[in-house]
């Protein structure tokens, strides 16, 4: 079946033609610009990436785009849109009410809705993008893939935090988790490609992309993981703060002149490395570069970054009481090797071996520690769209 | 030497008389309510407690109170005054300005004063005491002894948030820590109880009273610490949140229509075990005895308190690569045996073996892991005020 997996924005939508069976990306692209005026990219398997100017006033233009870009008789990839069986939606909060993916109908819509006033930013663009799919596909079944939803199995002691109990009550206040498809899918295949039984195992997975967080994986379920209510919390990423004092707030609001809304703008897009780095870059490989040639405000940046890292590994450590093994995952943790030997280099107490030479490569699944190191550390890239894909025709 | 001992608030005193050779408590006291009415409760070595009510307008009538009473002919324990061979005062802030305690002059005055926006609340009560104290025993020498002072030692990727670097170079915000007297005095001596080199050690103090901090000390220096720019950060304590995510301030801030100042009141004065306990209590005693009889609420905020002890304690290890020794100090690290039973529970993986028999002890230092546990696990009471003394007499 070739399942439609769509990830949609407040003004941009990224997606990708999957044939399941395969599991080979048939086309994928991306709209921008949507609602201000629009342009498309588009490019089929094997084929080349073209960037059109197209209007695009509503989601359903952009997904309305899509599809003919898809069926298109030239560059597309299927004939109709009767040969796409599904689509996947990428959902970012699903609140305690969606502990996996569901089959979107009338009720999982208001479920999504009721979960707005925790992803203001997000959820309302999901469903943005759910209605314009079924207006323009109303036959094909749809299927919501959570964020959150892997988090779920989070024993209490993980996702409640110091606060009042009411508030959890009644604002939902807890920690839920992102990401979850990604740390879902790498525990999984990290205990299949290192040969544990993922149901007697005990496994972190270190998703350090430009967004970054990390999990605790018991037995194949989640136990903590280092984002929150919202993804601001937890590692420094490349903007976001993570974790900080609560105080600070206050401290920062009264000296820079600024109400919460200014602060939170600061914290989640002018703070982590790049804050660090005074502005430098949020990318790691401007860091390393920079670092090397004598910044010292990139190489604190990285320091504090893979510090924080090694931290989080060492209190999931203890949450679960032994790891067996860590995977490193999405673009830095994928990529960053100078990331994942500072990281390393921190847990020699757990019997952790870095084998160097493989600690160079690329590409996929890779094993970084030395045969005789007591826990496995491995590169699993994350695919995101793949399990959305998955999840959608388990579904359909 | 008779060193007498300060730690003043803004409307409270507390003081001790230690003679620094036998470092015995020569008397104690506690003035209250100063600038409102105003009492003195005062008790010499091996005599009664007795409270009286003293109309207190200022500190300085306070600290005559004190002075009176210690050298009054039929409770007092000195003659005069001249027996007092120095004061040491407990000083919250010291910034990154004071590494080490100091004697006081004019320009230690004016250091405190400008570490007073770091600490608004506690460093102007702190020169208040300082100041009258002066005026009444004016050719003693005094000490200051900054709770924030032993963690300056903490490496630039422990003491760096993941904000903008400016803002530690403009306002100085970055981790400070605190109970820092306390980290010290358990620490030297947790490796002198357990015969460890204090120059070649991993050790883990776990301060848990109703505020509570962990710190990570390296050969006998502090290299992290929970708490941060202020002492809300870091553990679940008896009222405050300790660690959560940073974007619940504007969350709760709408929902309760409360500026900032109102979500720092609920933070550290409403949270913690006793907002997780619904109001229950903050006091551990409470705590356990409902947990014994079936309080749901009292029981997930215990395991949320260990739960994130634990994790402190894994990640620190993590940052030290290794633990020789865990201390466990302060009211409920030295009296809730159930506490440290749930703490150790998680870190079996560090060949952490209790004692469940030596753990029901009391009283002064003990080891409560077993004699083959790999890490040395014991209970050292801590005593802020004899560290101030030695502090104070090391100076003078």
């Amino acid at each position: 079946m070739n399942v439609l997996v769509i990830n949609c924005g407040s003004s941009s939508l990224k997606f990708q033609l999957i044939d399941s069976e395969s599991e080979n990306v048939l086309a994928k692209g991306l709209c921008e610009r949507i609602g201000i005026d629009g342009s498309l990219t588009y490019q089929p398997a094997g084929g080349e990436k073209v960037k059109s100017e197209k209007a695009m006033p509503t989601h359903t233009e952009a997904i309305q785009f899509v599809i003919d870009a898809l069926t298109d008789s030239e560059t597309g990839v299927v004939k109709s849109l009767s040969e796409i069986g599904a689509v996947g939606h990428r959902v970012v909060h699903g609140g305690e009410k969606f502990a996996s993916s569901v089959v979107i109908n009338d009720e999982v819509l208001a479920g999504i809705e009721a979960c707005s006033d925790l992803a203001p930013l997000h959820n309302p663009a999901n469903l943005i993008g759910i209605r314009a799919c079924q207006k323009l596909m109303p036959g094909t079944p749809m299927v919501a893939v959570f964020d959150t939803a892997f988090h779920q199995t989070m024993p209490e002691k993980a996702y409640l935090y110091g606060l009042p109990y009411e508030y959890y009550e009644k604002y939902a206040v807890r920690r839920y988790g992102f990401h979850g498809t990604s740390h879902s899918f790498v525990s999984k295949h990290a205990a299949d490609f290192l040969g544990l039984d993922l149901n007697n195992s005990k496994i972190i997975v270190a998703h350090l992309g430009n967004g970054a967080s990390i999990s605790a994986v018991l037995n194949g379920k989640c136990v903590d993981t280092s984002m929150g209510l919202t993804p601001l919390e937890g590692l420094v990423m490349g903007t976001r703060s993570g974790d900080m004092d609560p105080a600070i707030m206050e401290y920062i609001a009264k000296k820079e002149d600024l109400d919460i809304a200014g602060v939170m703008n600061v914290l989640n897009k002018k703070s982590g490395v790049y804050g660090l780095s005074k502005n430098l870059s949020s990318d790691f490989r401007d860091l390393e570069e920079a670092m090397e040639n004598g910044n010292k405000y990139a190489a604190a940046a990285l320091e504090v970054f893979c510090y924080r890292v090694a931290k989080y590994i060492g209190s999931y450590v203890a949450a679960m009481n032994g790891v067996d093994a860590i995977a490193f995952t999405a673009g830095i943790g994928e990529n960053a090797g100078i990331v994942r030997e500072k990281v390393l280099a921190y847990l020699g107490y757990l019997g952790i071996t870095l084998d160097a030479e493989a600690n160079k490569k690329r590409g996929e699944d890779f094993v970084i520690s030395t045969a005789d190191s007591k826990v496995k550390v491995a590169v699993i890239p994350t695919n995101e769209e793949l399990a959305i894909a998955r999840e959608t025709v388990a579904l359909v």
